[in-house]
């Protein structure tokens, strides 16, 4: 998918939630265990009621290895299942040298058809320009993440720069506002105008609204542009807002709610 | 395996060497691909001809999820045939949130039942500590890599030190050389004799002799403790040593030739 196909979706939708698919076959309700592959079952029932109301799904690549064979073929179903005008995002954190990540390119962007990848940029450069080979795909690049963990080392300081700042500035020139999004959790919401600065353009994948206490009004506040430039997920507190059998009902109600605090976000902005 | 298994291992069979199994479906000798699982035929004879010389096997999940399902499979039935005195250690450089991570360290702990996981440490500590609670399992942890790319990043000084330097002080306080490595690049044995200061006892991946050029006297000269504390990585020059029927006897020769350079050294050591 391109820059314009994914803002041309926003505008449309009038939304810019991405849902993750962290998909746990422990979490899911009981029921689903008696399908044949219960965490497809699972994600088809989640796409079916929210796919109007959100422009990107993430599968987790955690949850599908920890099955093995039978959860790689739910991710294959699942992908396929997405319908192409929504953007797809392989949260998988990968980066290795060259030669290793050019088969993790082919396998998420040519095998599995994913639009984009989440890579963790510490191996430097030839980890991240492989996948940037492909057209129309993108690479999600760690810099500022939500968890406490990021104040170990992302957050130290390189002369004047936080390491995070500087993993953007160094990064943001292997390709461009086309090909290149950034990860920014949306529990460091303050840090994102000092980000905006250094990429005006690019796009921003946000997670940690939901479950892990971001807002999304300071988010939107500190963190949009003109195209809007955020991709904020939610994923705990809408793929699990419910047990019973009709869970995918409540699902839809927790994507709506977020989707119209960012409908009512867009129209401020004049978007 | 624990620490004092491994340094018994190294003892016993006179090495230090680890085969990394990038096991390539495009590179492997043509006549394999008549078999049902040519990778794990390739990965098989191997092994076979090999065992005796190494003290580790490292697959690199890249190449098995790039065949999806097959190379999932193949990559099972490699960890189960390699014998249970010889250390596993799964290249998959993760690295994620902490309820993400328990389900990676689920998949290779416990599902595939690997001795060890190479982590990437962007995301700090609660994204490394849930692979520490696992028995006699290792988290190896990128420190200083042998790509290009390294310069990138892990060099930049924070305050006297490297990020990398900073890296190896703060994690190695989240585990014990029980149950920590790290990953320095053979191609960076220059840097050995500092961080040998940092962590006199944790024990070294290094990656980088062979086909990336790094040389092992260098390595062992600044990089070996007195109960040895490296494990000295060969991927491409010794699995594609020859594409012949009878390959595997070139690996052998490849392997065997590392080995007895690793003997000398051991015996100059005392160890």
């Amino acid at each position: 998918m391109t820059k314009s196909e994914l803002i041309e979706q926003i505008r449309k939708k009038r939304t810019f939630l991405c849902i993750g698919l962290d998909t746990d076959i422990e979490k899911i309700p009981k029921y689903l265990l008696e399908h044949e592959d219960p965490i497809f079952e699972f994600n088809k029932l989640i796409i079916d009621s929210t796919k109007d109301l959100c422009v990107a799904y993430k599968p987790n690549l955690a949850f599908y290895e920890s099955l093995g064979v039978k959860g790689m073929l739910s991710l294959q179903k699942t992908i396929e299942y997405i319908p192409s005008d929504i953007f797809t995002i392989a949260d998988a954190k990968r980066g290795d040298i060259g030669n290793t990540s050019n088969m993790y390119a082919l396998t998420f962007f040519n095998n599995l058809n994913f639009d984009s990848i989440t890579l963790s940029p510490y191996m430097g450069k030839d980890s991240i320009v492989p996948f940037l080979s492909y057209k129309d795909k993108w690479v999600i690049l760690l810099a500022l993440t939500s968890n406490s963990g990021a104040n170990d080392f992302q957050k130290l300081k390189v002369k004047d720069k936080f390491l995070f700042e500087k993993v953007i500035e160094v990064s943001s020139k292997w390709g461009s506002d086309e090909n290149i999004m950034y990860v920014v959790g949306a529990t460091k919401s303050d840090k994102l105008v000092e980000i905006r600065k250094l990429i005006p353009d690019n796009f921003l994948l946000v997670p940690g609204i939901g479950a892990q206490g971001g807002d999304l009004n300071e988010v939107a506040k500190n963190g949009m542009n003109d195209q809007c430039g955020l991709i904020i997920n939610a994923s705990r507190s809408i793929i699990y807002a419910s047990q019973e059998t009709d869970f995918y009902k409540y699902s839809r109600t927790a994507a709506k709610k977020i989707q119209q605090q960012m409908e009512k976000i867009l129209n401020n902005r004049g978007i």
